[in-house]
């Protein structure tokens, strides 16, 4: 920068209104008339005063500073998410401050309060620690990703049709036995329909089909040993019979692949599987995992899209007891090689 | 929070002051006795005032907010930094606004003059885009990680020790021909002692060995295909010899390893491998990855422990003139499945 600071005394000269005058636009502008207000603006850009935001902030209450609560990044679903969300500042000019969730929900929920004493313009939610109906008690623009949303706008994929195409797949592949393999997961989450989506198209189609519900940590170690002793449950329960699995993501399917390889090493016809995320570690296997891809990016522009509704409405100050707008971006199916092309 | 808000009114009521002598303390502070700030100061804090905190900054001219500038969150290496990075705000109460490089560097550069105009306290810069003199200029606090640093305090891991225990951990294995696969790297950013290390090391000792520096892309598909391609060119040249390959890092690696495992399905005794980072995929590929680890979690305290000086020495009027401060953390072996013990 290195422009030299400009002080209400340089302000007041160039409008020719007193330094109290000066003092009264930035601290309580409706005390001026609006035809003085636009005085002190346009020289305020003509003394290029722009540059000092926070004096800017005080005059109109308003900033471009949005908040985001992010469970972790170690997931990489979450670190993409984030950046692609982070990638919209040329497009919107929102500039993001990042909060990553804590094991204290106590720590998040004085955040937000911290976050709402700077004014910012609102908010986007991908942790679970604070319900909805708290967010929503907030009455700043919101907008959660992969949340319990009730009473919140939100975006999400569409991921009991996601469990769909990933069920018809290994039907095309003709398995005899259909398995999801999940962890346990409260019916409020989204996520939660891909079990939905995967017993529903079993069952109106009368497959054979199996959901195995574990808890398997998250570390590479613990996941790996969970996948193991499932697999060993697989092949006694199933022998001889062709397996058609689908999991939750494509960490759980890429660690039950390894099982696979470090037993057979090759991928044996008697397996299919399918992750979920579109992930880099499914496309950077030995066998590509086949997957379904959420669009992440194209979540990441919807959000921040509503977002900007929402904060437009909120500073025009339309009605703010309107029900929220849940948004839907379809996933997609990519075919690789833990799966016959299944006539695509 | 629901509070109603506190107006000038409440303050110069609470006070007995006029409120243009409020006025006065939240923009020009100096004008008034210290005796007289320290009443109001502790009114504020009476009447709750402190949650706004946008008055506050005018009133003292400092935040804690901090930039962070990162390059991408695609790779694991700086997803993990910034969750660490963030993770330290129960510690220090910084509030982290970030930024995801751009293909134009004006567009980060427009964005640290923003930065800037909402006071930050400081800056964490993993990009590359603004070379350290331009950065330095700013006079604000600045500590860099594995980037360019002449001119700006950093925190880097010791890249030169790195190299010398993967590769001693692959001379123990009893390797033949000692070979590095790196991409094109400027010889200032920390990342190239890597190189170095590695030359070193063979040289001091007598090794026979080759280095292979190869643009690879970043996309899981262009990076297989570069290391399709430098395996043929490897087995063409040291047929039946012992190979022992340290990466650059281990997405490379585990592409390589899996470029072996299509060929020959289990780990050839003729590869040893070392990667770089102990990313998640190391640890998750069919034969764990033997990696040295940057110690990600210490990179990232040490360099907020060291932001937060330099913020005090800066809000305290010191010497602003010293010498950049370097730290170094020194990065861990962590031996797996793609080489032997080497007797540890």
């Amino acid at each position: 920068m290195g422009s030299k600071k400009v002080t209400f005394d340089d302000i007041a000269r160039h409008t020719g209104f007193s330094k109290t005058t000066i003092s009264r636009f930035f601290n309580n502008p409706g005390s001026l008339t609006r035809k003085n207000q636009e005085i002190i603006r346009k020289a305020l850009k003509e003394l290029n005063y722009k540059e000092n935001k926070v004096a800017q902030i005080l005059a109109t209450g308003e900033t471009d500073f949005v908040g985001i609560l992010v469970p972790n990044l170690m997931l990489h679903y979450y670190s993409e998410m984030l950046n692609q969300i982070l990638l919209t500042y040329p497009e919107y000019g929102y500039k993001y401050i990042v909060f990553v969730g804590s094991e204290d929900p106590q720590v998040e929920q004085d955040y937000i309060q911290k976050l709402l004493s700077y004014q910012i313009a609102g908010l986007i939610v991908m942790s679970h620690s604070t319900p909805s109906a708290q967010l929503a008690a907030l009455s700043i623009p919101i907008v959660s990703i992969e949340r319990e949303d009730i009473h919140i706008c939100s975006v999400n994929s569409d991921n009991y049709t996601g469990a769909l195409l990933a069920t018809e797949l290994l039907q095309k592949n003709g398995c005899d036995i259909f398995i999801h393999i999940n962890t346990p997961t409260p019916i409020t989450r989204p996520a939660y329909q891909r079990i939905n989506g995967f017993r529903d198209y079993c069952t109106e189609r009368g497959l054979r089909h199996e959901l195995f519900i574990r808890e398997t940590g998250t570390s590479a170690s613990s996941i790996t040993a969970a996948m193991l002793e499932l697999f060993n449950e697989i092949e006694n329960r199933y022998p001889g019979q062709k397996k058609g699995i689908f999991f939750s993501d494509d960490t759980r399917a890429n660690a039950f692949l390894n099982v696979l390889l470090r037993k057979y090493h090759v991928l044996p016809e008697e397996y299919r599987l399918v992750g979920f995320d579109n992930s880099p570690i499914a496309e950077q296997a030995v066998y590509p995992i086949s997957t379904v891809g959420q669009q992440i990016r194209l979540i990441a522009h919807e959000t921040v899209a509503l977002l900007h509704e929402k904060i437009l409405e909120y500073r025009s100050g339309a009605d703010w007891s309107a029900p929220p707008v849940h948004r839907v971006i379809t996933p997609m199916l990519y075919p690789r090689a833990t799966t016959d092309d299944g006539g695509q």
